[in-house]
C-alpha cells in the first residue's frame, strides 16, 4: 500500500513551510482511496482527482482534503442523509461549517457514509482494521477513511455515540466537542437537543486545529456557543495540561466490558500513573446514570418530529430505527420531554461541581473492540452519557485487541471546557505508549 | 399634586450636567409615591426615603429610582411574584439585570405588582387615569408607576400582552425588545420559550436608553441574543428614521377594536401620512395568525412544568387560571410541542420576508382603552402574537378615550430589528400630535 499521508496539524505546516506541494498531498490521499476504496466503502461519492486538483489554491488549509459526513450539506456531491428517500438529493449549497472548510482552501473530498438519518441502520463501510467487523456508527466513513489515511480530517456527528465509537472502534482520535460549540446549521437533525458535530482525525493536535478552525466565532444558531480557541503552537501544536488529576469513572454499566478493554485501560491507567498524573476512582451520582433513560426520551420526541412526514410519507423506504423512535415519540407527554430538558440543563452545569479538583473523567468509549459483523455499529451505552449532557469528549487509542483491532480511552471534562480537555489528552497521547500500526 | 419629575433620559442628562442633584429626583419621586399609592397600589413593598438617599451615590444612573416587577429577584425586599405562596420570600440577591442598575447607580425604588406569577390573576393596582378601571396586566404596577411619574422607568415581563398591554392602558411607553434580547435570569418564569423582560418609560428615547444600558452584552443564558445598541445623541437621544413606509396591520380580531381605538388609529394613520410616511394596508398568511393558538399551546406545557409543584403542594393557594395551565399542560404531547417549536422559529425568521419594503408593522395594542373593572387585566390578543413570535415590539400612547383613558398604537419589527424600530417609534412620537394630559 502507498506511504500513510501526514495527519492534519502535520500537513497544513508542511505545505504553509513549501516542503510540501498541496497537489502533491492530494494526489497521496486519493492514492489511498484509490487502494482502500473497493473494499473499505467508506465513501458515498467522491469527488474526481482532477477536479480536486482544480480545486487546490491557497489558504490555510490548501490541498487539505476532508471526510464529510453524507449528512452535512455540500455542493457538489449529493446528500444521501444515509437515506433512500434521499438517494438523489443534490442541495446545491454548502453548510456552514463546509463553506468555512472552502473558504480556508480545504477541499470537499467525498462524503462519508453515516448509517441511515444517522441512527442505528448500517452502511456498507467496513472496519478498516478487520473487514468482517463494524467500524462502528453513525459517523463509519468518517472513522474508516481516516484510520485508513485517505483523509487528515473528517466531520462526524454525535447524538448518542456516533463520533466518539466509530473513531474509537477505528483507532483514530475523535473529538465531540460541548454542545453547541460547532456550527450545526445544514446538518440533517436527528435530536436537536442532543446533536452535535464532531472531528475524527488521528491526533489531539489534529482535533483541536480543526476545533480552532471550524468552531462557533458567532452565536448565529440556536443554542450555539462560543469557545475560545486551544492555544496552539504553530509547529508543535497544543502543549500539553501538566501531569492530571483524574477521576476514574466507575459506571453501572461496567459488567458489559470485555476483559480486553478492561486490561488495557488498567495499563493506560498504569502508565498514566507512573507519568504523573494522580488517578482516582470516581462514581456519578445516580441521577446522572438516569441521563441514559432521559437522552432516549428526548430522542424519541425530537427525532419523531423530524422523521414524522417520512413516517408518513415514505414508509417503505424507511429503517425499523428510526420508525420506532417515531411511534414511541408519540407517546411522550410534553410534561416528561419539559423536564428532561430542565435535568439535562440542570446537570450539565452541575458536572463543574461533581468534578471538583479533577481535570477530567477517564472511561471507556465502547465496551471494547469492534464486534464483529457489519449489522450493527455496536453500543452506544458509554457515550450516552455525555452526548445528553453536552459535555466535551475526546477518544484516544491505546491498544489492539488479539484480532489486531482497536481499544481506545475517553476522557471527559465540564461543558465548555474543550481547550483543557485537549490539552489534558495530548498529555495523554504523550504520556502513554505509542499503539502499534 | 407635586410637579411630574423629568423622564429616564433627561433626568440622568439633568443630573450628569449638574442641573439637578440626585438627592433631590429622588425626594421628588418618592413625593409622587406618597402621594398616589395610598390609591394607585403600584408596589408591592418600597424602600424608605432615607434609605434611597444613602444608596444614591455616582454613576450614569445616580439617583434614577426603578420599579421592579415583582417577580424579578433583588436582594433588599421580599421577591413575591404576585403569588401568596412566596409571600414572605427573601431571595437576598439580585437578578442580573438589577444587579446592572445598581452598579450604574440606579436605586431600587420598590417592587412593582405583579399578577399572580405574571399570568392572569390581577393584584390591588388601579389605573392612574381612572381608579375604576384596570391597568392591564401582569406589569400592572410598573405601568401604573410610570404613569404616575413615580418612577421614570420600570421594569416588566411580557409572556403574551403583559409590558404593552398595561403600557397602553397606562399612556406610557412600553417596550418588548426581541426574544432574547434583555437579560431574563432572576426573573421568575412563566414559559421559556415565550417571556420576555421590557421597559416601560414615558417617551421612546427613554425606553430606548434603557435597552441600551441593560441589554444582554454576552451571551450567558441559554437563548440570550446580542443586539447592538440604539445609536443615541447625548443631548438629543435617538435620531428618528426618515418618514417609513408603515404596514397597516388587518387582524382577524378586528371585529374586537373598540370604535374610540379605530378612530384614534385612523387619525394617527393620517398624521404619520402627512408627515410623509407611506402607510398600507397589510395582511399576514393565516400561518402567522395560527400563532396564537400555538402561543396557548407553548404557554400550557411550560407553565405546566414550571407550576407543577405549586399544584400538587399548594393548590389552595394557587389562583384557578395558574391550575388551569398546569391542568391542560398534561393533555399536551411532546410532538404537539415540538412543532410549535419548530413553527416559531420559521416564522419567526420568514416575517423578514414578509416585511420586505416595509420599516414596521402598525396596530393596536389593545383592543381599545383599559376596560372597566379591576377583576380582568384585558384581553391580550393584539400582543400574543408577537410575544409567540418574539419581535421586537414598542407602544406609544396617541390619544384618549372620552372617558379621559389612554389610547395607543403599536409597532413591531423583525426580529432582532430592535434598534431600527425605536427610530422608527421616535419617528412616530415626533410625527403624532401629543397628547393632552
Amino acid at each position: 500500500m502507498s506511504k500513510l499521508p501526514l495527519g492534519l496539524f502535520a500537513a497544513t505546516r508542511a505545505i504553509a513551510a513549501g516542503t510540501l506541494a498541496p497537489q502533491d498531498y492530494v494526489k497521496q490521499c486519493y492514492a489511498r482511496a484509490e487502494e482502500t476504496e473497493p473494499w473499505l466503502r467508506a465513501f458515498v461519492s467522491r469527488n474526481a482527482l482532477e477536479d480536486l486538483l482544480a480545486q487546490t489554491g491557497d489558504g490555510e488549509w490548501a490541498g487539505i482534503p476532508v471526510g464529510v459526513k453524507d449528512l452535512v450539506a455540500t455542493q457538489d456531491l449529493p446528500t444521501t442523509n444515509g437515506s433512500p428517500i434521499y438517494a438523489d438529493q443534490m442541495l446545491g449549497h454548502d453548510a456552514p461549517i463546509v463553506a468555512k472548510i472552502r473558504q480556508l482552501g480545504g477541499l470537499v473530498f467525498g462524503k462519508t457514509v453515516t448509517t441511515e438519518f444517522a441512527f442505528r441502520q448500517p452502511g456498507p463501510t467496513v472496519n478498516f482494521w478487520n473487514r468482517g467487523h463494524t467500524p462502528g456508527g453513525s459517523s463509519s466513513g468518517s472513522a474508516s477513511a481516516v484510520a485508513a489515511g485517505v483523509v487528515p480530517i473528517a466531520l462526524g456527528t454525535q447524538t448518542v455515540g456516533s463520533v466518539i465509537r466509530p473513531a474509537a472502534f477505528c483507532g483514530v482520535v475523535g473529538l465531540k466537542a460541548s454542545y453547541g460549540a460547532i456550527p450545526r446549521a445544514g446538518v440533517f437533525p436527528l435530536s436537536g437537543s442532543l446533536d452535535h458535530v464532531g472531528f475524527l482525525a488521528r491526533s489531539v493536535n489534529d482535533v483541536a486545529y480543526a476545533f480552532n478552525t471550524l468552531r462557533n466565532r458567532s452565536v448565529g444558531e440556536p443554542d450555539a456557543i462560543v469557545l475560545p480557541a486551544v492555544p496552539m503552537d504553530a509547529q508543535t501544536g497544543i502543549a500539553p495540561s501538566a501531569a492530571p488529576r483524574i477521576a476514574w469513572l466507575k459506571t453501572p454499566h461496567d459488567a458489559l466490558v470485555t476483559p480486553e478493554q478492561k486490561e488495557a485501560m488498567a495499563q493506560s491507567v498504569a502508565a498514566m500513573r507512573k507519568a504523573g498524573a494522580v488517578v482516582e476512582e470516581f462514581s456519578l451520582p445516580d441521577a446522572y446514570w438516569r441521563g441514559i433513560e432521559m437522552l432516549q426520551c428526548l430522542l424519541e420526541c425530537e427525532a419523531g418530529v423530524i422523521h414524522a412526514d417520512h413516517f408518513k410519507n415514505h414508509a417503505a423506504l424507511l429503517c425499523e430505527s428510526i420508525a420506532d423512535l417515531v411511534k414511541k415519540g408519540r407517546n411522550r407527554t410534553a410534561y416528561e420531554y419539559l423536564e428532561v430538558r430542565a435535568a439535562q440543563q440542570a446537570l450539565r452545569h452541575d458536572m463543574m461541581n461533581q468534578l471538583k479538583g479533577f481535570d477530567a473523567i477517564l472511561t471507556i468509549p465502547a465496551t471494547g473492540a469492534a464486534p464483529e459483523g457489519l449489522g450493527s455499529t455496536g453500543d452506544p451505552v458509554f457515550c450516552a452519557l455525555w452526548s445528553f449532557l453536552g459535555l466535551p469528549a475526546i477518544t484516544l487509542p491505546i491498544a489492539r485487541s488479539t484480532k489486531g483491532l482497536p481499544l481506545g480511552l475517553q476522557l471527559v471534562a465540564p461543558y465548555k471546557q474543550d481547550a483543557h480537555l485537549m490539552r489534558v489528552a495530548r498529555w495523554a497521547e504523550l504520556s502513554l505508549p505509542a499503539v502499534a500500526a
